[in-house]
């Protein structure tokens, strides 16, 4: 478990972006213990100079907040899920909005009992690990505003 | 938002699938409410002549015709899921049976109450967005009828 | 289907990993009914002589050993699935434990009733079919015994 002080950091904490800075390779984040899932992934996404991000992972969250998006009223509805869920799978992307790196995540959550719960996340807690894979895009992608849906839609490139 | 008219389309709708053609880097599909999933990732696929792909997703989706394979019959059962819910995971591929693009996709639903329900994909409607993060493989992927299973089983390369 | 001895397996059995040896590039492994999910991912990482590699799969299982991680105990509480499930989603990884190959994944369940159960996999056997895609990683990922959580975490590279 040496390594080089400049080694590629295939794993990374979301402390060491910079050690990643404009990378094209793929990666896993470790995040620890009571770490914020967001703060951590855009703390990293903006260190590493991300330019967008496609995001695959796995581990345990407590507190999360999961949404459900009401077409109708153009609102998420939302639920707080205490205690530890084990994250089965979560499907994401880093892309940015306003100039900001933007966060857009789904999870399924396995409970105590083996069942599923999940939607659009909002906010979690990382607990007790989460390995996040971050597969770099070759180029930014906007999101923009959407009248229509209420949403944030990304932007295709002509 | 600007971009050049040549512009690698990291972000791309189901319609500039020839400004992709045979690309080998990543990139996410960003389908719009209304579209089907499998047309529109159908048309994609052909018109960026991709070999295979590996693919996940996340986004809306409504009219979902959610099947479950039973061994004994080897038929799938299936049940629509009208309505909206959160696409929570899209897991899937894109190889080729009898010389047309082939659809495989599984999927985690998030309906309005939390709970979770799924299997394997074989009709629906994006409602509102999707965005299917699409890896193209480096090679061609055929699949061919097993009697055993009956299904369309994807053929190893020797 | 006809392909030359050397082409590069974009989809591989699980006894063909020495013909991926040191691949950089994505592939799927296809795996038949009867495998077991472990012993199959293992010996194709051993004779691909994977770095380590993030993983992505559908298809169908039985027998599966699901787990829950109880925070207190700092042990894994089981349920045994029998019967067939889809296989909606797999999320894991490859890296390594005191120099073997060690997998992690998590998977989401599709039954017969279209309701979802998941978590921690810790066995499992392939019926009728998987399509693992399995992206390496450029370089090789520890882990290390954590006695604050009671897990093996992956090692960040400093």
């Amino acid at each position: 478990m040496t390594a080089a002080t400049s080694a590629y950091p295939v794993a990374a904490d979301s402390h060491s972006g910079h050690q990643a800075a404009n990378t094209k390779e793929p990666l896993i984040l470790v995040l620890k213990q009571g770490e914020n899932l967001f703060e951590s992934l855009l703390r990293f996404a903006r260190e590493a100079r991300l330019q967008s991000a496609a995001l695959n992972g796995l581990g345990g969250l407590s507190d999360i907040t999961v949404a459900y998006y009401n077409l109708d009223t153009k609102q998420y509805q939302t639920r707080l899920f205490t205690g530890m869920y084990e994250l089965i799978s979560l499907n994401g992307n880093i892309s940015f909005f306003e100039n900001n790196p933007f966060l857009h995540i789904h999870a399924a959550l396995g409970s105590k009992d083996y069942s599923v719960y999940g939607g659009h996340i909002m906010d979690a807690t990382v607990n007790p690990s989460a390995e996040i894979t971050l597969i770099p895009l070759p180029g930014r992608i906007e999101r923009a505003y959407d009248e229509v849906t209420g949403l944030k839609i990304m932007c295709p490139i002509k």
